[in-house]
């Protein structure tokens, strides 16, 4: 992914963020923490957990589609209007290696920005205890701004 | 979806489902439940949860990729050889409405078997406390039968 | 993909297909014609044309996720107001076998359609001389419907 | 996407990439050429041409995706061994802007690469006629090394 500089259009896009974040049970419940934020990026940390694995005992896909989306999700929000509350249309997910390790890193990022579509990335890394990192999954998420609809964040 | 019909390699093919689905923590920590089976078929059903809610309050996104991964999973699982361990080697997931409801139904489909890709799709029902249901997710999900790899199920 | 049955909000939804279609150069270049339409559902056939391959001489696999991309526009296009344009979002196309045959068939029907998105779906098949049919790609693709952009079609 | 550097099985990867390139007819046929090359990494132009657009004057989508497509899959078997042939498994594209412009730039890139599984991003960007730049798509693609299949190239 290249490097990208946005300008939010909110001050508090961190707070906002934040809050919004926190709102996720999904989050809380997988133990994932958001560990970075800039306009249009966000990483997401979260430790290897049995919970949430599949049969042969590495992270589900599921899981790492779930941080993954958030990433993605909390990345275009973090450029949305103040009025806006955000929504996935569509991600698709390649997995390159077994979700095994210490801990794993999601970033999202923003593409694309757009009044009502905004196209983000993310990338997911696997640590393992000595520190060193692998690729294991990538996506490509396009994120849609919901006004009016009674919802928010 | 067309309605299709496979040979299983596996006479045994139920109970290899079985036993891999409740080897998958995931699975059993979203509260989901193996609902019916046939060769190339798998039906998975999960109550809401608010422990796997995105900031609305709906079924996270991830949650609902994460049942409908393994649903995919499972129904090529069901096809394939003794010797065959099942990966996820991509999926894409399009959002069509809220995960709101009682109870959630995540059916996946084998379109096509192979020897080494098998792809499948998968749709996601919510139904609420009258039992009307809405479609809310599909799925297009390549698989991969891995051998030799130490890995299982 | 399970039959469904749409009110096309233009009577004239033929007409408009047609005149559209009639206006993809794309289209006219690669010999491809509208064979079938319904409301929500358009199929469009192609013969094979060696100008139109990849390096092994079956057809490009861009050939056939474009003929499956307009299938899929005109489908969604078929049931939109008489003020909107029709764009795609995103796709994403399966390939399941090898692209070789006499005659090719592209069929794109709505999953869900939506006042600004539209879910939908395609199948391309093979035909050989004999007209057995040969399940050759999977498409899902999102269209946005445009307004006041001074582009119609 | 990140700068990645890999090492060719291959030391005339060049002249592969070369030959497949020019047995393509849909490349020939849409006036694409080969622009640059390094290892796991392939740049294809093209100009405008009315005769592969869609109903409002753009390049069709389909057009897009095929260079893309063609881009990541040389991009991919610039990678391989010699005794292999690469088939696209599945692609999935993402559309920012109109394909409007003078000419098209299309760079494919492998993120992973693999003994059987490739995965690529592409890039495409339209440049107007005083050079400027626009993304307009962004793919992630999986390619398949076929071996023994009576294919090459």
């Amino acid at each position: 992914m290249t490097a990208t500089m946005f300008q939010p259009r909110c001050a508090d896009f961190e707070t906002r963020v934040q809050e919004s974040f926190a709102r996720q049970g999904m989050m809380r419940s997988l133990g994932a923490t958001l560990a970075r934020m800039a306009p249009g990026e966000v990483t997401i940390s979260m430790p290897y957990a049995a919970e949430f694995t599949q049969q042969h005992g590495f992270l589900h896909g599921g899981t790492v589609a779930s941080v993954l989306d958030s990433a993605c999700g909390f990345a275009g929000f973090s450029l949305m209007d103040a009025d806006s509350a955000v929504l996935t249309v569509e991600f698709k997910i390649n997995f390159l290696a077994p979700a095994q390790g210490e801990r794993f890193e999601f970033v999202g990022r923003v593409v694309k920005p757009g009044r009502t579509l905004v196209l983000t990335e993310g990338r997911a890394e696997a640590m393992d205890d000595a520190g060193a990192r692998r690729l294991i999954a990538t996506m490509s998420c396009t994120l849609m701004a919901v006004r009016d609809r009674g919802i928010s964040g």
